[in-house]
């Protein structure tokens, strides 16, 4: 049979992600590779009985195809949620999405035709980078700090990219560096929006899970132009398996946001809608969060004090005040990825770094999750690491000094 | 601001379909419009036990994140119910989707590139038109009569188009004409896949509601070299809302549609693939399928009494075996596009014909839907049409005979 792929289809390669996320299965493994929450904290006896109230009040309804934009309720709730973080909206701008990744996925099919730039942070997201790339994207990174993307490094790459689509911005605690998006530099991002005519993807799946330090505004709060997409997730701070995000844009660009929509899954599962709603209204979410927040924060601490006591000392790695995820950068002479691999045979995982880069990977980086293992797990895990990583600056100094003779 | 929108976003049209199917939601209306299952008929008790079952036993991994192509145990019922229909298959050869719809779409992503063809029936399925056009593709569509899909025409089809992708057919009791593709074309069809080297897109999701005559094998069947992909979905036969279909195809097609899918929604909802495996386990599907059946064969043979009742003599309808619409073909100087806001206005809906048209349009043709109303709602639906297509039949009769005068 003739080769019948699409050339998206013969580009895709075998996901580097899922090999170390698979073999992170083991059960004798201990995993910081994956972005999971935390499964112990999910509130399934509430789940049970808000399922329990949807199935008996509005079964037939929460069974049968309903609408493509979202339960009316739900998306209410969602609404209310974002007021309380400074963003004002109604009905007909917030749509629900099979989780935010559909909505990354439908914002390439709105806004992208062959070859149209799209800038993000380097590194960034790499399930974003693959969706874009699916659309034929041109995808141009701009380097970050400790505070986010650089402002005069994104102003230049809008003068060499004139016709760019959107900027793509994960403001709060990022995938995968853990790093916020400083208030000064979401003014000035919004300014330079403005000023050369650029949409702002803003995704914000992490921003409710901040356990220490003051809150920032969203990007989308200092909007007066209708040009911040903001994206968010009930995965984090609910359940990841019901797959239900949103997207809270203009109405004009949510009408085209559905008519996509509609022919890329009808809507979202109706069932998990309203049992998502109905345990907003039966319990207390923001108490949940609360939860999840002093947990990550006892679990983010656990992993620094391992990184003190068991990796070497010529490391760099930042300190999040949210969201899941740590970001280490290994010596330039290591590589992460060989790291990684040494450290699943030493029954440890975590995700090098190097893929969430678009261009110019920097090889000595990894990710290290937090949220989905208790401090004993880490403690165990981050000696593992150690034990890798401390044999390896052994060889490479003996090398050196093998050199140096 | 600047126009941002891709091609496809600036060509995508409101849909004639939301429209109507939304005014059908004023609850004076009868109708005939979408293509809904019957809600009454929904295992809503059994439903219940099932997900408190799941999450008492599996609370937590039903909802983390899972694996993207789906849940075993789900996949492997899934093999159970095609082997029973002739089609052997593995678990690497199963993926789950989120309903039939994403599979369609996903494999627009697999396997068009801008301006490749796709084969289609005249008329087909509107949402399959649209997720292909999404990927700028060249739809060709191929003249039906009552058994479906012409294998002549076919053949010429694909003489005139030698790299067309795949052949999309929905083989039994078709959307939106409810024709069934007879035994001799279907093994015409496949000979002809594989003299012209061309994929077939098989979309079965009506398949297992044949309430009369003797099942056909699927095309699947008679596959021996690996260029069907078989589409189904628990959305007819369970329920809409969970939005849960599958795939069938060979491991490395499969394999190209689970890396598109990471990127569209990660996986489908955990929870509800394991309510639907769980229902299966503790209740008797086929017993359930069979309910369904008897009941929408009795809808169906109350709306074919109500066409000879109530509606003018020269018309022409096909009498379907199984699933949930039926075809009328008005006189061609009649527009049921008209005909369907006027009916609307002498609350009834039904969709006219002429969207699901790629080109040719037959602005005659109107699809009725008996699956979602009652008898008694079905003879008070079919007499408003009947008032309103008798009045407009009188209408161009006089304007006849005043033109002949």
């Amino acid at each position: 049979m003739q080769n019948k792929y699409s050339r998206r289809a013969n580009a895709l390669k075998p996901s580097e992600m899922r090999l170390i996320l698979s073999s992170s299965e083991r059960p004798e493994l201990i995993s910081f590779a994956g972005g999971l929450p935390a499964s112990e904290l999910f509130p399934i006896e509430e789940l049970k009985a808000a399922s329990h109230a949807v199935l008996t009040d509005h079964g037939a309804a929460s069974l049968q195809y309903t609408s493509t934009v979202g339960y009316i309720p739900l998306r209410e709730a969602v609404i209310e949620r974002m007021e309380a973080i400074g963003i004002q909206s109604n009905l007909e701008q917030v749509m629900i999405t099979s989780g935010s990744q559909q909505a990354i996925d439908l914002t390439g099919r709105v806004f992208l035709d062959e070859g149209d730039t799209v800038i993000c942070e380097s590194p960034t997201y790499l399930a974003a980078i693959n969706a874009f790339n699916a659309y034929h994207a041109n995808i141009v990174d701009v380097e970050m700090d400790e505070d986010g993307m650089k402002m005069d490094a994104l102003e230049q790459c809008l003068q060499e990219n004139p016709q760019a689509k959107f900027i793509y911005t994960i403001p709060d605690f990022q995938n995968p560096t853990g790093r916020t998006l400083n208030l000064a530099r979401r003014k000035r991002m919004i300014e330079l929006a403005n000023q050369y005519d650029v949409l702002i993807l803003e995704d914000n799946p992490y921003g409710a899970i901040r356990f220490s330090g003051t809150p920032i505004p969203p990007i989308k709060q200092f909007d007066t132009e209708g040009r911040v997409i903001y994206l968010s997730s009930f995965s984090k701070i609910f359940a990841p398996g019901l797959r239900l995000g949103w997207i809270c844009a203009d109405e004009e660009i949510i009408e085209k946001y559905a008519g996509f929509k509609e022919s890329a899954d009808m809507h979202s599962d109706g069932l998990a809608q309203r049992i998502t709603e109905k345990y907003m209204e039966l319990y207390d979410m923001d108490g949940h969060i609360e939860t999840i927040k002093a947990v990550y924060r006892e679990r983010c601490t656990a992993m620094l004090d391992c990184i003190e006591k068991y990796l070497p000392e010529n490391i760099h790695y930042n300190k999040p005040e949210g969201g899941l995820f740590i970001w280490v950068e290994l010596p330039d002479s290591i590589n992460a990825g060989d790291i990684a691999l040494k450290c699943i045979a030493n029954n440890v995982a975590f995700v090098p770094g190097a893929p969430f880069f678009v261009r110019g990977a920097q090889t000595n980086t990894m990710r290290l999750n937090f949220s989905n293992s208790n401090p004993e797990l880490i403690e165990e895990g981050m000696k593992r690491i150690g034990e890798v990583l401390h044999r390896e600056f052994q060889l490479v100094n003996e090398s050196i000094e093998a050199l140096a003779k």
